[in-house]
């Protein structure tokens, strides 16, 4: 156990070491483990011998490392393959062909993806294994709809619904049905093939039906629930005809139902999650651990809008300073998630600069305390910083440059604020995504002089 | 130890024991003790048969309890007394007397009250000792401006500033620099007596300038800065010329500045916090140690919009729930403070009852956890409940009755939801105000049948 050395020096060491544990690479490398002809993946295992083909597919950012880890594990034992990721996420692969596309507003490329995709897992046979790589993004990077439907009437779709109000959910619950792979669909295609889906989470909870909108997952949403959705937002009569006919006959029993929980082909699909959040905050932990400090993990599906967040996360801060709870310090408090911005203000930042800004005004004037908050793809907004760090010292060291903290939260303008201060976390892209990692690091009780 | 009965009776009782830690009456017993002649209160005595009067004065809504309890430790030895309370908080004293005055917008009977407390304390001599009672509501309840000023005057300034969108601490910047009280003005008027303040906090930090305007406490703030906000706010010249006439005359130096620190004069006056919420949240979680549970006090200083602090607080239940962390089941967390309702709709309801209903959207689904938000005061909002309870079957429970808890939540309507499913905490005006107790409560991993 080291003495904690300078809070900013720890908090990035201790995040870095986050980011190593959820790299796709490594993850594949970690979960996936191949014992001469045995390929174990979490309690199940896979005779290579006696499968006839191994073929690849995937979609989404980290498409590419997770390809290039799995032929690392698998070598010559995969036939072939094909992953679409986001334009300039390509990588260097050996059997399996890596597609770049447009991300997020789908383009052609995915399109003409997602065909190959579907096209190459319809061959699959019962001695067949498909192996599945999902990543965030991989909706976008993967889209494909009915025939009868274009890429353009979905687009629209999805438009009047987020337009009119819709959660999430609910555009999802309306996209899976117009669409011949998400919800399910990829798995109901490679039948009676072997489907073993390796998944990176991008979302709290890991929800397999909603990454990448679950292509291997059972589905529990219907044709009649999604058209009772575009009912709900008035929006049945305005969508592409095309779009609200399928449905019609969809809910009308003449178009087959997304794949449902129970049946019979999910005996045949393994998910296994190769990382998440979780598993960035307990590598996150032990790294604090390591680096002397007394560690508590607070959540992994810490979410709301990213200013109140922050709130309740410095009054944790600021009570390990001023009591000793929930945990004595030296400390560092582990939690992650995804903060939402509500944009005010005509400035420039992201959700974690964001939480950092407001952080500082809460402990301003604290001794002893940082607070540091980064996505784990790097990227944080629409900036080229993966976050920030800020402490009791932030909005100070703002004013002596003529940085006024408050007035750059009202204007949703972090980055400025941090770039001037040199606090910016900066990674440079990674990609990998497992949601944004925050750490509350508080020293020791005497602190030492800097 | 015992084993966890339900979680909300058990969510009920830790309550009622925080509610008991902090009552007025049973916090002033608790931190003064007396001892023949000897009066002590924390690491300071007082020798009762040097000191030649006693007397007690006081304001805020907890003042009739606090002066009763003060009189059952000294008898005899109070001299005489007079503390400012709500109307409707009188309650019985035997020497002390009780004015009641009108909160939160102060009337005649307050500026009769606060003349009254000022004229006797500058009676005051340095044998007396000086005994002052603040609990939250006081600034209101002891409204008293410098001669020159009429209490209209003081009040449209509020009013002004208020709507400029001044902060709180700026306007009581101002305020205390027109009155003969705030600000340690009484402290000063009590001089060269020694003056002991228990105070009842009802702020997040105990900070004793803010606690009542601080009556007894250092000012930090000058004339020149009362000016310079109402300039920052353009008000300064259609603020009534009286008030602008003597902060000018202040910052000019013809009017001496409110008390500052380090004066000699607060080296005779002793604070002591009698309670407050760090105090209900010891108590919380020693009585949910005693029911069975692993407990864990997260922070006493929690704010931020009610909705968005309870996704906080939904995301830990979650995560006890899901992965043991940041402690394992059975257990209580335990938080406190005073979130914000931002008022979005026509409903009834109030912050504990929006969080709750906030944190009933985000645990739709999961066994064995509850969660309860109360103000310690018993009102929560323009309620006759204190709070409420949640869990992973409010959402359904409300549906089941025609009520849908998001439309709920969307209308700041939170009262009627939870009162239809008898939800609602309910426990009469307590006396007693230290803010709010939320308490997450999960029970064993293997739930027991209701």
């Amino acid at each position: 156990m080291r003495h904690p050395a300078t809070l900013r020096e720890d908090g990035t060491a201790i995040f870095r070491a986050a980011l190593e544990a959820v790299d796709p690479a490594a993850a594949i490398r970690r979960h996936l483990k191949r014992e001469g002809d045995r390929l174990r993946v979490g309690d199940r295992s896979y005779d290579l011998a006696r499968l006839r083909r191994v073929l690849v597919v995937g979609a989404g950012k980290a498409g590419a490392p997770m390809a290039a880890a799995v032929e690392e594990v698998l070598g010559d034992r995969i036939t072939t393959g094909v992953v679409a990721v986001k334009v300039g996420h390509g990588g260097p692969t050996r059997v399996v062909r890596v597609r770049e596309a447009a991300h997020p507003v789908p383009d052609a490329a995915g399109l003409a993806a997602a065909t190959e995709v579907l096209d190459l897992v319809r061959g699959a046979t019962a001695d067949d294994l498909v192996i599945a790589l999902i990543s965030g993004g991989g909706s976008a990077l993967l889209p494909l709809p009915v025939p009868g439907i274009t890429l353009e009437e979905k687009q629209q779709v999805t438009k009047q619904l987020l337009a009119s109000g819709a959660t999430i959910q609910e555009v999802n619950a309306v996209r899976k049905h117009i669409s011949a792979v998400k919800g399910g669909q990829l798995a109901r295609a490679a039948a009676p093939a072997r489907v073993l889906t390796l998944v990176l989470s991008d979302i709290i909870g890991d929800p397999l039906d909603a990454i990448a909108s679950g292509p291997t997952a059972p589905d529990r949403t219907t044709f009649s629930q999604a058209l009772a959705i575009l009912e709900r937002y008035g929006i049945r009569e305005s969508v592409p005809p095309a779009v609200r006919g399928y449905l019609e006959a969809g809910a009308a029993g003449r178009v087959p139902e997304t794949p449902k929980p129970g049946e019979p082909l999910f005996g045949r699909v393994q998910h296994h999650i190769v990382a998440n959040n979780s598993q960035a905050l307990e590598t996150a932990a032990a790294a604090a651990t390591d680096r002397g400090y007394r560690t508590l993990i607070l959540a992994s599906g810490i979410h709301g809008e990213a200013r109140e967040v922050a709130k309740v996360l410095a009054a944790l801060l600021l009570e390990v300073r001023a009591t000793g709870h929930p945990i004595e310090p030296p400390c560092c408090l582990v939690a992650g998630g995804e903060t939402t911005v509500i944009v005010r203000g005509q400035g420039k930042g992201g959700r974690n600069q964001e939480m950092a800004l407001a952080a500082a005004l809460h402990l301003d004037g604290t001794e002893g305390v940082l607070f540091f908050s980064a996505g784990t793809d790097g990227t944080d907004g629409p900036t080229d910083a993966a976050g920030a760090f800020s402490d009791g010292q932030t909005v100070s060291r703002g004013r002596a440059v003529g940085l006024e903290a408050a007035r750059h939260l009202a204007e949703n303008d972090a980055y400025p604020f941090f770039r001037a201060l040199s606090d910016l976390i900066v990674t440079g892209p990674t990609r990998t995504n497992v949601m944004d990692v925050h750490l509350l690091l508080a020293g020791p009780r005497e602190p030492r002089p800097a």
